[in-house]
């Protein structure tokens, strides 16, 4: 067995549920330390981080994951225990966390290993940026980790992220940019009454109907080049006592953006206030951003490296996609990094019988190598 | 004292929080059997009821009240214990039950005995109707008596229910009809997803959205001679699974009509299924009547009793009303029979420190006696 699918198989015993890491990151530590890594723990409250660099010349080519991993649900539902890892008959791996995204983690650590055993003198620096807490609130892991590299001017010129990227076939898609995200609770306030007497009270939720019908029917923009229109979605709404003849007092609703780079969170703010004070009730926003969009542009030099590497590796492009959810690619890009994400694929993950294909690790590993290659042996 | 105010004070001291009656109708029995009555108690499931008639020609004369009362609350919270019967030192006895409505039906007995003792002879028959599941469910009260009524052609010509109809002063306010009551219960079905990618879910409250906006702004009818209009109010509305990043698969929402004689339940479920039909989303809405609308026309004997009655007693006209909840008329109503309520002041019921004036129990006591020398003296 290939020494990635014995990393691979390593990381995914160990049930690292977020936010714990439960030993995964003194595993790899103790991988890189004799390759001339220097080792920096960064714990930030109850959250493990992992700072690993070597070399002190630019550029600085980073590799971010996370060793924690979603729950497993019921493991009665799995098809082999979700921390056995289990290589079955049809090339798959089984584990939580096999595509998402502890394999990624283990090519990456071959592909350094080769890399630098091939080409010991290579220009500039390797770094690999490990958190905890990326399933989880995503407070103390890679934003602190981030933070303090700022602090002393630590710049991270490239930056891969290992999540699984890929839709069909490996490399068939990379991420070069994300949606930002913002979200809203709104409460509109009105005056509790019997149904019987709507004259003493004042129905929240007929207030906040024209509104609402506004509100779902707005086109923020047509998105660009690289986004999709900005997405408004409400998530949650929620009024009433639960009795038949009460008008309740209040209404709340929860709603989130995915915007484009057409788009900040003032002008998002401003668009629902621009409705909701067309109709004079009274209201209350409280707005917490989790991610401002960021844009890797297709003609930087980590694309490029990327684009090639899947090229030789696999013999077919990659499209370029900034669909889906947030990373923490959104903690990176604002520091001037060019970031991508680039991993296996991301059919089962989150799901009970998460698994990787062993063949595609295999490919992974030579794909992070070749475009170590190019980026640092240019 | 008063024979009415003793009789209050009875029935007052005993705490037949709803559905239970406590021995109340025994009590009523006991006092009316003396007076020629038949005496009938009706028991449906836990409810106790009590048919007592005295005569068998018409026009058949039934007052109808309930010996149930709502919860007391915080019993701390009253100046007098609630089935204490205090009577204090502004005029006032205060218990639950006071204004709505045990008091009345002491005044009714006292009224029924007077009459009788000064009209031995007196044509038709008087009635007395006694649920203990007015302030409950209402199942297996007046309604089941109705039933049995209906079932051997009993039939009432007269019915004057005891509930507090008064606003400011002792009769100033009769209740000759009630607007129905319908309830919808609305499901509108999407598909569940993740709020990263709405293109694969289906937003149920996006769905929704411009149909709800149609229903709060319809003017259903403009009312008539006895009814406001038609009131349409949404009481609850819930949707969502709590978490910020995923669009629910349904929403329910929960809405009421107080509707005049001037709609149907057919006519107010075709305008709203007409409205949801524009949008071709699935849903489905649970229909519950809870009362059809009914109206004792103003040119009726019962009515020009009352009038006359509280002219001669009080010196002033009650003016007709339909506004407000249910209440136990709308079993009676469908029958044929006219159908009034009139009573105390409304302002302290359901409330602590229930209470009722003990000088407006005796011009009650009068009303009543005089109302019935109207009827069945002519």
């Amino acid at each position: 067995m290939s020494e990635t699918i014995q990393l691979a198989q390593q990381l995914l015993t160990i049930d690292s549920v977020t936010p714990h890491d439960k030993g995964c990151q003194i595993l790899i530590a103790d991988y890189l330390s004799p390759l001339g890594f220097n080792i920096e723990p960064m714990k930030f409250g109850e959250v493990d981080n992992l700072w690993a660099r070597r070399g002190s010349d630019g550029p600085l080519v980073v590799f971010a994951g996370h060793t924690d991993v979603v729950p497993t649900g019921k493991e009665s539902a799995w098809k082999y225990p979700p921390f056995s890892a289990t290589i079955a008959d049809d090339g798959m791996l089984y584990a939580r966390g096999a595509a998402d995204m502890k394999s990624s983690i283990a090519c990456f650590m071959v592909a350094t290993k080769q890399f630098l055993a091939e080409h010991p003198n290579a220009k500039g620096s390797i770094g690999f940026l490990i958190t905890s807490d990326e399933e989880g609130p995503a407070v103390d892991g890679t934003v602190k980790v981030i933070e303090t590299l700022e602090a002393r001017q630590e710049k991270i010129d490239y930056c891969l992220v290992g999540e699984p990227s890929s839709s069909d076939k490996l490399g068939d898609s990379i991420k070069n940019g994300r949606r930002g995200s913002l979200n809203g609770k709104l409460i509109v306030k009105g005056i509790q009454g019997h149904i019987a007497y709507p004259e003493l009270a004042d129905n929240p939720i007929h207030r906040l109907a024209p509104a609402l019908e506004q509100m779902v029917n707005v086109r923020w923009d047509a998105g660009n080049q690289y986004f999709p229109p900005t997405s408004f979605q409400i998530s949650n709404i929620n009024s009433g006592t639960g009795a038949t003849n009460i008008i309740p007092g209040d209404v709340e609703m929860l709603f989130n953006f995915r915007f484009s780079t057409e788009q900040t969170p003032e002008s998002l703010k401003k668009g629902i206030h621009a409705i909701l004070d067309q109709y004079h009730f009274a209201y209350e926003i409280d707005w917490n951003l989790s991610g401002l969009p960021f844009i890797t542009p297709a003609e930087g030099e980590l694309i490029q490296a990327i684009r090639k590497a899947i090229k030789i590796e696999m013999g077919y492009e990659p499209n370029l996609s900034t669909a889906g959810g947030t990373s923490d690619g959104r903690f990176i890009a604002p520091t001037g990094a060019q970031v991508i994400e680039m991993g296996p694929l991301n059919a089962t993950i989150h799901k009970v019988n998460e698994c990787v294909s062993v063949a595609d690790l295999e490919k992974l590993t030579a794909i992070y190598q070749r475009t170590l290659e190019l980026l640092l042996l240019k």
